[in-house]
């Protein structure tokens, strides 16, 4: 009985890396961007370059070398137990001496002029070759969408406990709240913050990405938090707006659009659908109530390894939706000078539907 | 009586750039880079390109232009009111299309190769000119010292407070510590942390750049914390290894000669020194201990907008200390498996001799 060798999710991304090389007539990727060498290798360190051949493939990878320095000798090796290392100081030419002759592409999206023209000198072959990684990037497998799953956990558990233990009360200032929030988020597991949490109170919840301030809380409010946390490398990212004690009729009617709105963006979410059409799902409800010019930004955002990534999902946007891509959708409508709402989830595309990761309900709650 | 324009400390940052470009023969510099372009005009916005004019000067600058899109409409003119702004989607196809006909200097070190192509088919004339900006920002201007001054007083206050209130005792973990350091800088008015903060007890402490974890502090534990604020852009950095409760004998030595080492670095700190002979001041003394080969790194670095940078003083250093330049001196001895001492303060190098920024004392204290 043969066994089929247990393929670790980053020697199958090198491989679907593998089908572009060859499909562009690279014979290898040198590959600096350390966001991409963690998604191919899972090499956390900060100094580090890696060379992807073309030539190796189903489990024989003699000619895919990472390189790193001194530092990193023993966690290269615990982290990257299947390819070759090489400990240098000069990460960049040791791997281009070992090239062969014919073209090489290099990150010219993420390599600047001057080391660009530093290593052209030993490798004319250079070939700029931008974005094959990300591109990858954009679909994720079930072992990045698992780890998306928990950061997006971990911020729906610190938003509850917040709550839970009154957090948002008339009186505190916005700073308060959002180191209560991120506070929470390192109880519940976070490796970290995704990103500076917002909060914003009364008038401040129109301005679409306020600093916390010292504002004060007050009663009748709308409160704004735009939040995330990181696990694995990997960021949630979501956003709910609550009234405190009190909604006016005004502060119903304009949640009730932006939820209806975020509801339509999030249904339209299926593989093939070009990112302008899931904007303009929602763009529409937000129209049709007369609020079109209050809707400032695009509705979201690809999520992963970095907080904003590709698809964008926006008016302009030229792209389709693929499965597996996972994504925002943060429709949201602001009154200059009186507040505003956006609700805000993270989900993966999928055949069958979308599925939600951010799992904190989006009914109007007042707290 | 003629009264002297007051001059923004921006706008003497801009008129030394322009010394630069002159003595180049640049008509002007692309400044891309946002960390230079808030250094030379306090613009803090996510987006903007700089033109900045040799020919303008001595309070006349209509060849200098800030581009930034539309979203910081207002926030240009409050930060930068003394620069005409350019409100575009294209900052900086816009200040090229401005430019003249000779040599225009692009900041060759961080523009990418794809980004300088795109540039280069409208603009032939683009000349690489790397790090003016940043050889400009090693020497800081008072105003950038009181900043470094502030955050590194709120980083002396928050320890002084992580002590005073017992945050430092057996049967805490090293998160529970770091995280509670992070706060109190936070309650003490910084911005935002410099860094992770390291906490790092017992064996860890033999790690340099441990990041803290479950791990728990116990009794004759080394605890070093490694860690920093912001101000106004500023990184303050500062290291200290206390001792819990009781201290070996071997513990007390190699704190001695940490703390011989690391004064010994200080009092050479002058301007016209080579930064090798400060490393080496240092290092003699450890390795006169018989311990040079536990000094796994350089002394010290440059600290400002960003939390390292130029100069780097290490044995491999080349340049010389300049007046106005601030840095750390931070020597350490790790004895793997057993633990490790790191003693670092942040300084001015003046002539009248180093101006300490870091005021908590140094003496062996035992928590």
């Amino acid at each position: 009985m043969s066994i089929a060798p247990v393929s670790h999710p980053t020697a199958a991304r090198r491989e679907r890396l593998r089908a572009l090389l060859r499909d562009r007539g690279l014979d290898a990727l040198l590959v600096t961007d350390l966001l991409n060498i963690r998604y191919l290798t899972g090499f956390t360190g900060s100094n580090a370059a890696l060379l992807v051949s073309a030539s190796d493939g189903h489990g024989a990878e003699d000619h895919t070398v990472i390189a790193t320095d001194g530092r990193y000798l023993v966690q290269v090796g615990e982290q990257v137990p299947d390819l070759r290392a090489e400990i240098t100081r000069a990460v960049v030419p040791v791997l281009l001496d070992r090239a062969g002759a014919g073209p090489i592409g290099f990150e010219s999206h993420a390599v600047t002029v001057d080391q660009h023209a530093a290593w052209s000198a030993s490798a004319p072959g250079l070939v700029r070759a931008p974005r094959l990684v990300e591109g990858l990037r954009e679909v994720k497998d079930e072992a990045e969408i698992e780890l998306l799953r928990r950061a997006c956990a971990v911020a729906d558990r610190a938003l509850a406990d917040l709550i839970a233990r009154g957090g948002l009360r008339p009186g505190r200032t916005e700073k308060e709240v959002g180191r209560e929030l991120e506070s929470l988020m390192l109880d519940h597991g976070a490796d970290g913050i995704s990103f500076e949490t917002i909060v914003a109170a009364g008038p401040n919840s129109a301005v679409p990405h306020h600093r916390p301030t010292g504002a004060v809380l007050r009663s009748g409010d709308f409160v704004k938090l735009d939040f995330g946390a990181q696990v694995g490398g990997y960021h949630s990212d979501m956003t709910r707006t609550y009234v405190l004690e009190q909604a006016a009729d005004w502060q119903r009617d304009v949640y009730d659009v932006v939820a209806r709105a975020q509801a339509a963006g999030r249904a339209a979410l299926a593989p093939g659908v070009p990112v302008a059409a899931v904007d303009a799902a929602a763009r529409t409800v937000i129209d049709d109530a007369g609020h079109g010019e209050l809707f400032l930004h695009g509705l979201g955002h690809g999520v992963g390894l970095e907080i904003h990534e590709a698809p964008g999902i926006g008016a302009l946007g030229t792209g389709t939706l693929l499965a597996g891509a996972v994504v925002t959708v943060e429709p949201g409508v602001y009154f200059s000078g009186r507040g505003g709402v956006r609700i805000e989830d993270t989900l993966v595309v999928r055949d069958q539907g979308p599925e939600l990761l951010t799992l904190t309900g989006k009914d109007l709650t007042i707290v």
